[in-house]
């Protein structure tokens, strides 16, 4: 178990559709990190439960809220709903979610006797379908590779890459600066929005190598240093 | 600069659009680790002094020749050229490449003012559009997101895994094990064709990321234990 860290000033982040493994995972690390997180959910009361188990006695900075008000209360807002539910998620919030930055983290893939496929998005991307739905905020796309079981086990380092996806420096620069505070994770620029659908596909890939190779694997990106990073 | 290896009992690979960067590369580490190479070319001279100019003097099992030559030569088949010319080229061979394993390496993307960006394939994806063409042929994709730089400089150690898509489990092992000819390289099995068009948009982000960070970056899975692929 790692050691509490006493929070930091930080933005507060919301997690739409938190309670799934993925969103519970995110919010304990950054939790842990001393990051504020509220959990949303459709299920108001849900949210709360779920916020209360992550870690017990625990004193962690995460609460549950329904989605709308998990989403006024944050300044970050990350979008982890199921595929299914991520265009009436979006549509149901714009007003709240206006002037927000939201990282879209959603998987377009379902599973079918064959193992895992992509599902083409219109727009091209979860992410940019979320762009078209919310004039009003600033969408990164990021967190679609990081193992929920990896996040939920506090005992097992997070050994990947965060790539980040967007159109906004200042919004890009923000969201590694939030996925660097998960120990283990390096957060890397991978480009311009209209590039999101390559990090959402490649979550398809490494299912189906965890499927055929029975783990729970990560990307690093090799040769790369943070600090070539151009201007 | 590493020792010459030996010859050793191998299949002999042809590398169509091989006089480009990554086949010249592709070529070199073949023909060093001993396997027999021949570089094919729209233009037979052309391929021949290529494959005479990659190591002068140190007698590389690597020949060049026409395409269809190269293709008959040859028990495995890299397809290398430009995506334009991709279509066209597996239409003109169709029946050399019949009964042979095909190897489709090619990326479709192109560079516009704001950098690298993806082009979508009616077919799903390259290794798809050349099984479409190929009845006669079994296709496999692989090899997208090996640095021809790091390739060609004989002194700079390989640091990426070369990921694999296909529907053939015998011709998935057989490029895995070309694969790791090359020193450095470790194969993986990423699953079924219909995925191909992940690796083959994947080297579009790494483009992206080599533009933003001014490297040519690599890709390594984590957690990942070679032994524990599935039968």
């Amino acid at each position: 178990m790692l050691r509490y860290r006493a929070p930091m000033t930080s933005e507060t982040v919301a997690i739409l559709g938190g309670t799934g493994p993925e969103g519970r995972g995110l919010a304990l690390r950054f939790a842990r990190a001393g990051v504020p997180v509220v959990i949303g959910s459709r299920d108001a009361a849900r949210a709360a439960q779920i916020a209360a188990e992550l870690a017990p006695g625990q004193d962690l900075p995460v609460s549950g809220a329904a989605n709308a008000d998990a989403t006024r209360a944050a300044d970050i807002v990350l979008v982890a709903v199921p595929w299914e539910a991520h265009e009436p998620t979006l549509r149901s919030l714009e007003a709240e979610l206006s002037g927000k930055l939201v990282v879209d983290i959603v998987n377009p893939l379902e599973f079918d006797e064959h193992g895992p496929v992509t599902i083409r998005v219109d727009e091209g991307s979860a992410a940019e379908q979320a762009r078209a739905l919310l004039p009003g905020s600033t969408v990164v796309a990021s967190f679609h590779h990081v193992s929920a079981k990896h996040l939920l086990d506090e005992t097992h380092p997070v050994d990947t890459d965060v790539l980040v996806c967007g159109d906004d420096r200042a919004a890009k620069d923000r969201v590694m600066a939030l996925a660097e505070r998960i120990p283990g994770v390096r957060a890397v620029d991978a480009g311009a929005l209209r590039l999101a659908h390559i990090l959402e596909d490649w979550t398809t890939a490494l299912l189906s190598i965890n499927r055929g190779y029975r783990t729970n694997t990560g990307t690093r990106l090799t040769e790369l240093d943070p600090a070539r990073r151009r201007p």
